[in-house]
């Protein structure tokens, strides 16, 4: 932490500020300025946020952090890239590019088999579908639940696609765990922490979305809350974030892709649906994602999407995908992935 | 709804969406434009959200939805405004202003008992205190849990202040409300909609406050979550969204008072403390919520905020808080509200 | 600055940044802490840009700036607040709250000399209207021009009103200025250097609008070119920043005034109308802003709304403005200023 | 336009809105809803604004545009998309990506020759750099002016490559007109329509910058205002808008590619530089930008970042571009375009 002191700030408070910080544990170390002085605190400022309340103290004007607030997420603590195993044979962070598809909701058997074959057959990996949905409006569709886990499991039966659901409540956790192969958290639970903890003490893959108001940092701290858990499998997926535009339902913020990369060692994923909110504008946010250097997609896929129960507007057909799966391919080529 | 169909979208397609509208239960209704036609699709169109996955069909342009989609938080169903009642003697929405004060988060018997006297003193009736806390950091202070809901109990015992307190996770529901007067529902889970249902169906007063990239129409979805379970004494809170201005913690959204006036029967309160992250940009934040027309404060104060476990920077200390509470009642009068 | 060297990098970088500093006229002082090494360059580095390079050498993680960039502007260096006579008897920054009204756009001497009437008669102080209108459509009325300018001059030769009317190309400066009492600069020209410049060099009161995405220092440098050139009657103007929310048309940013006052010592106005982009918003914004501290207010006023070549929706109609300014003053009375 | 009625707006109201409707020239349509009532304007809205008035009539809830606002931009009016000539042999926006690439700022003959030769080594076809420069604070270096401009020409002339450059002032136009290729207008201008109604009356293409907050209906009316001048020759660049997010010095919105194709055709590039503000990060998003199917890239290269006059944290090292180019062409294969 650097501590600035005010313009015209005393003697006194100075002194006062250099024994606070002794106090926390911290060396100061003053830098007399021309107009003002600043005070560095040494020491490792993680797990300690009371600094910040020096703030508060007199003749203080300001307090910046230096260290990123996050450790076991960080590259500098690993700075090789982890790779994480999905189900046999199925990792993702590694040399092949992994795409999950499906639709954003279970809604029937024969509505998840079909998807699940068509997903599978354009070279998808991974089988998503939702069973617990998190909808804006409370006369929206909720999802089939524990029936939807387990029409998953039977189309994982079937096409040997390992599935990944979301689960919203930490009452559901160990529910969900009996079928899911990822758990995913969704955008809007992304510092829901009583859940982030339940999951970190799971021995399952964690696929943690970025929140649409949620900075990179920040990001990477509700990583760190599953992390320090024991649980050290998290996947991470941005999935647009919330700004005055509106020709999207949001922004993909394709630059966390390297920003991400500079700062963790965790597998980054793209979800190009949700960012897009138009299935027209998938296809080439994939191939932007890949080109830029994610880990994986995770891709909306109905069937029909004129009467999908939810997210309809933003889903490829299966046609739509396989013939967007095709292309990718070439460009995964070209960042020496496979798929 | 209105469909707008695609410039050349063939009279197939135009018969096509007519049709689907019907199915769906809606009366079509086409407007011939100069280069397009749209469908104004006639009925209520709250809580068919499939309406939407219109876009997905051939020929469509977009979808543009007409009515609000929420009902029971309406002012439309509900002209008057809902006066709610925390304890005997003291409600919000009506002629009384309220004031909610005291600590980010309970830290000790001293630090509790301290505050709840001051803020009493100063004109506060209802007293805050975190004993759960959704902190950004897995490392920071988390909260006394169970032991701080205590507290709060003893400080309500000795000053007769009714206490509001977070709930973060389902689980807890029942052990805060054992204690609590009032459950906060932070910005955080505000689209926490396990957490939401289970609220709709309890016996007492939430504070819900607005997440901080929730929209007023999406905000007002949230409530009616709760209010749809049968639980109708919502209290809305207003706590800054975020923006790319630094030089506050979040942009206090004034304007949402005067809106939610007009859509909403729900009480309206602010939480200048969380909207600005700095004590002293609240006193003036509080005087413009009361001339804007809210119900209600939510104030952080802390005896001594240089060391605070949490939010210091932005807590005001007793002292100020008592000048603060004097000239609020100046701009009070002027809008015919007491203290 | 605060140069922050990356976790172990190595000593000859070190030097080399040391080496750097000193070069570019400042004191290189190292602090040397557990996992990284920072290093302090004291000297003024306002006007020194180039220390912000530094990022991209060896060994260099970021580079943090202390200093407000800004200093005529600032409050540091002019603790006293500035009062800015706009016309004989007519100031802001004092203890009088100024009031400026007026329609949108001119459109004929009917509309601008009923409109300067009443808004006379309700107590405002200067009269406001746009000659030269910056409308995102280029079908849209741009505004009457010189004919504009004659009739507001017309209006105050009537009324006495001194006149603020919008300048938005260099090659007008001289133009407006023949007429206008107060030039004022839109949201748009905010960093429209070249036009600031001319200004800087201007006799005459200028007054500011922030941009809609301008950081509050961002807005200071601006003012800041026009101080540089010479002029020192800036006066600023929060006219709402975009954000996501879509209920009003842009968001008042109401913390930037208690912000504003501790940074600088120039009058701020507020401008609700074109904040909210709704006229039922205005007043209730009015009064927030007077409450909050604002020096005065800047307000759209139209005898017909609904028939206005630009911005009817947020027009107030004089009966409206009227009563608002009834109200308006037992606000201004409660932080001790006179209407 | 669909204008909303009020639920229980009267008969007379609703009567006043269609009688307001007919007189503005279009025709009214009524559609009785369960609620409410909505009334369609039949016509071509483009150009006429003051339909959004009706709002201020009473028993009128909100007005919703249907049409899009701009017409020569539209990929409705001209379908095709439109390759523009920049110099004998170099076009935008057909099968040849165009990479123009430089430094921020002339500094120097020799840096501005050392870069011009070491970039089209690498492949750019078109030469960038700026001699006006608007820069947020009035101390940092402004440009060299027309001796830059000559600079530029002399790069011209030993290199063959055409020159971009940036002209801020409406009073420059003439001046800059003489020596570039094509005229750039920046971020910070995009709605400066006194300079681009100038520049519409030039025969020679613009390379027209999105603004930080400028949404992508908004900067489509300002290409709206160079081709109504007469100049179709209008080239469109994403680089970056503003959100909450600190990591990046902008958020590249990278979905505005598709966006922009499906709505305009005019050609769209990418500039990385500005997006991101730190060069690590722009090489993976000009592969994204191309991968998703941008016309062009515009990138700043600088022999010595670390003593770059301006932006120099976000400058390419001449072998950072070459190596980035010598990837790019892999991508730009991809998808059937050459360099």
């Amino acid at each position: 932490m650097i501590i600035v002191m005010k313009q015209g700030a005393s003697k006194q408070e100075l002194a006062d500020v250099k024994k606070r910080i002794e106090a926390l544990g911290y060396m100061p170390h003053v830098i007399h300025g021309e107009t003002r002085n600043v005070v560095g605190a040494v020491g490792d400022e993680r797990g300690k946020s009371v600094l910040q309340a020096l703030e508060s103290m007199s003749g203080v004007e300001n307090v910046v952090p230096i260290l990123k607030p996050y450790k076991l997420a960080s590259r500098e603590v690993k700075p090789e890239p982890s790779v994480i195993e999905i189900a046999p044979g199925v990792s993702v962070g590694g040399d092949s590019l992994i795409v999950m598809a499906g639709p954003c909701a279970v809604e029937s058997e024969a509505q998840i088999l079909e998807t699940a074959h068509a997903v599978k057959a354009a070279g998808a990996t991974v089988l998503r579908g939702g069973a617990f949905k998190p909808r804006t409006s409370p006369y929206s569709f909720q999802g089939m639940e524990e029936e939807g886990l387990k029409l998953l499991a039977a189309a994982r039966e079937v096409t040997g696609l390992p599935i990944v659901t979301e689960v919203v409540n930490p009452r559901d956790v160990e529910l969900v765990a009996k079928y899911a192969d990822v758990m995913q958290v969704g955008a809007r639970n992304v510092q829901n922490f009583a859940l982030l903890k339940m999951l970190g003490q799971l021995d399952k893959p964690i696929l943690l979305k970025r929140g649409m108001a949620t900075t990179i940092q920040e990001y990477l701290m509700s990583a760190e809350y599953i992390l320090s858990e024991g649980n050290r499998r998290v996947i991470l997926c941005e999935r647009g974030i919330r700004t005055f535009e509106t020709a999207t339902r949001n922004t993909l913020d394709i630059s966390a892709i390297p920003v991400l990369r500079q700062q963790t060692h965790l597998p980054i994923m793209i979800d190009p649906s949700h960012a897009t909110g138009h299935a027209a504008l998938v296809p080439s946010m994939c191939y932007a994602s890949v080109a830029a250097g994610c880990d994986g997609l995770i891709v909306e896929v109905h069937p029909t999407p004129e009467t999908a129960a939810s997210d309809g507007p933003q889903s490829l057909r299966p046609a739509e995908f396989a013939e967007m799966m095709t292309k990718l391919r070439e460009f995964a080529a070209v960042v020496g992935k496979t798929i």
